[in-house]
């Protein structure tokens, strides 16, 4: 059981010294379970991790996917990958379109003319410069908006006003997604000239949640935006009332074949450096806000927790890389990545992603088969006193930018963190610095640097256990 | 002891009729202590306030002084008073200038393109339509840039970043409102072509809170905004590493001879008709919200009040006046009030206003030298099962459109609101319904029913009182 080696020999050797009848202190290799210790510590009280995300997000700040602004930063993070030590620290492209937001305006033209706030979805096609106006039809339920007849909606703006739930794992934001996701389209397919929603957030400031859309093929393409949350609680009250008129001018514009970048470094494994443990986070974000919680957390937690591990000598046993996806909000990285290095996935021995904020780590989902293996025994005794308690469910997946990976096989360990108040900051301008708790991020970064030297360490075959954990 | 006179009466009547020997149930007159705890008890169920309240930010939205919006809220509210009893309802015109807020975008240029978000202050003066653009000079502390020598900012950008503390009853608002009020002026004194400061706000939202500024006379006026606590802070980190250069564009406008409207309507006294309490609150909001905390549910809580006292046979002994004051927020009405009620004011017995948002009355302020009168031990004791204690402290004020009536000798009354939270949401566009809680706004009713009727039930004269209190 290669988790414990260290233990065992250390064990071994004192029993060794007991027979002799010799007691004098002999230096000890440490066992993994300390060295895991000794770095969730170290974590703790380094402040290298925040120290990133404050200069990311201060001297870069937004960073939309294949912008000037997400390649400025792709360039900062690779230098400073290098400076921390990281080897064979790259850039690599990937062609997409980039979506640029334009002017996003709404108002209540009748009864009682009142601004709106909205926000273009990534991907959405513009209004005319001057707007659309039309009467509303509001569906509470996302489900209304299905139910309703071809036809119905001619020239009308449908409104979605269903209601995310505030839950600790954030699954209610997957549950709800085909409302931003599909509801233009089946808006489009019911007559519909335009299309708003409640933004997926459960805060209720006036400041709309943006995300991407996706357009079904052959369906006409309409405008759509996210209200916030105060936004469509007023139209709930105004339609309840009587007709209701706005005007929706959103001018956003796509420029083709522009580049995104997906940064990467590693830590070379010392004995099997050809097997890859994949830890990654995304380096896009959305321009509302400076990226801190989504996701630039992410890559302050997965660097910071890499880089103290390639301060050991020697270092673990497999290679650890660190990737920092570009593109993550417009579903490009991931499929991306997964493609370019398809030949290297059956040498991804593990993989995972940081894309959930900086709040505290609660649980930890072992992969798939691993639940009772001295890897998963070690790592949840490491994070233990850090408030982490082993799931009994296992890891199914670990972040969109691992997904493709996943797909391919690639076995998956994942964390889950406190979401009760992510989604009230996700996507939307408040997603700025001041919304982490520095102490939070150490928390996160400590059981990152166990979890993944633990995983570079191990030589379970995760891939073998998950396929024979399979019913 | 007019407060009281009930209960005398009643136990009066009941010793005389134990001397007779007689000992029957009598109707007895209940007192004014029953009268007011019937009130309170009713005002914490009866809904018209939150409906009143509900309506006027939905229908209306928002009503800055002096636009279309403002005066079709205060024809609205006339309605609304006429159909609920109120006698002499009318409006009063108040001609002044009317501030249009225009664009308002600021960015920073170098060393990293981002934008921030800003409000222009009330009252300021425009950009070029294209812009200023100009390195910051950043203080922390706004006595910092009182010490800065004249011409030291020329041709700068002053930022200003002090931050605002949370307190209970809001008064680091006062204690900090030079930094929006004064400023402008003295930023423009040492040289400055723009000033932004930190918004006088405890929230951390990308929402800048507006307000208005005063220029000082014979100053260059220089376009002027608030930022939102989290671009104050991106601006301190930036500021610490270099130079900063922003970009800010302010297109507000002025309309002259514009018409602001303030709305009343009376209780009429049954006895002292002659004798008036006025209490208020006012109907005009910032552009940003929909004016629901400042200060709709202000007038809903006074109406309601005053509505459900209007219910009672007969009226109270003085006349009640309900005032929802135009412009406040542009500092207008109050003084237009008094001086166009200048003779009235001999006759107004006591005064109050409810301007604090709708979150729980925690304490009464009795009027300067009436702390020990039966008004007040009754009125105590009716607010004391809602929470609120008795102040040591009297009342010296009660809002800003009653402050110039006071400084004319009328005496006030305040009771002190919950505001941990009110300067998270005051003046921006967070200022929404969702924010009231319909409860908090009851007890806020019931308070404020109790006050009204046991003042206006009184034959104190507060004025005297208050004359004979000063040393």
């Amino acid at each position: 059981m290669p988790q414990r080696r260290g233990t065992r020999r250390l064990v071994v050797g004192a029993l060794a010294l007991l027979a002799l009848g010799y007691a004098a202190p002999v230096p000890a290799q440490p066992s993994d379970f300390e060295i895991a210790k000794k770095l969730r510590d170290a974590a703790l009280k380094d402040e290298w991790g925040y120290r990133f995300l404050e200069t990311l997000t201060t001297t870069i700040g937004p960073r939309l996917a294949a912008t000037e602004a997400e390649a400025r930063a792709a360039a900062w993070a690779e230098s400073e990958m290098k400076k921390a030590g990281f080897d064979a620290v790259h850039r690599e492209s990937i062609t997409m379109p980039a979506w640029h937001r334009g002017r996003e305006e709404a108002a209540v033209v009748s009864p009682s003319p009142q601004r709106l706030i909205v926000t273009a979805l990534g991907g959405s096609v513009a209004t005319p410069p001057d707007g659309i106006e039309a009467e509303i039809v509001l569906f509470r339920l996302y489900s209304e908006l299905l139910a309703a007849a071809p036809g119905s909606l001619k020239g009308k703006i449908a409104v979605v006003t269903e209601r995310m739930p505030r839950v600790m794992d954030g699954a209610s934001y997957g549950a709800l997604n085909p409302i931003r996701r599909l509801g233009p389209s089946e808006a489009a397919k019911r007559g519909a000239i335009a299309y708003l929603h409640r933004s997926l957030g459960t805060d209720n400031h006036r400041l709309a949640h943006a995300g991407a859309t996706n357009y079904e093929g052959g369906i006409t393409r309409i405008p759509a935006a996210a209200l916030s949350n105060p936004d469509a609680d007023q139209l709930e009250r105004l339609a309840a009332r009587g007709k209701v008129r706005l005007r929706v001018t959103l001018t956003p514009s796509v420029e083709d074949n522009a580049q995104s970048w997906t940064v990467s470094g590693e830590i070379r494994g010392s004995e099997k450096p050809d097997e890859i443990v994949l830890i990654g986070a995304h380096l896009d974000s959305w321009d509302l806000g400076t990226g801190a919680i989504d996701d630039g957390a992410g890559d302050a937690i997965v660097l910071a927790a890499a880089r103290l591990i390639g301060k050991l000598a020697p270092h673990p046993r497999r290679t650890i890389r660190v990737v920092l996806f570009g593109a993550e909000e417009m579903n490009y990285a991931g499929p991306a990545y997964a493609k370019a290095h398809a030949e290297e996935v059956p040498r991804i021995a593990l993989a995972a992603e940081s894309d959930f904020g900086a709040r505290k780590i609660y649980t930890l989902l072992a992969p798939q088969g691993a639940a009772k293996t001295p890897f998963t025994r070690t790592l949840a005794d490491t994070v233990s006193p850090l408030g982490i308690f082993l799931n009994s469910a296992p890891a199914l997946n670990s972040g969109d930018d691992i997904a493709p990976l996943r797909a391919l096989g690639v076995p998956v360990i994942a964390f889950r963190q406190n979401g009760l108040d992510y989604f009230d900051i996700h996507h939307t301008a408040d997603d700025t610095l001041d919304k982490v708790d520095p102490q939070e991020l150490h928390q996160n970064i400590a059981a990152w640097a166990a979890m993944t030297y633990l995983a570079a360490q191990s030589d379970l075959d995760f891939r073998k256990l998950a396929a024979d954990a399979k019913p």
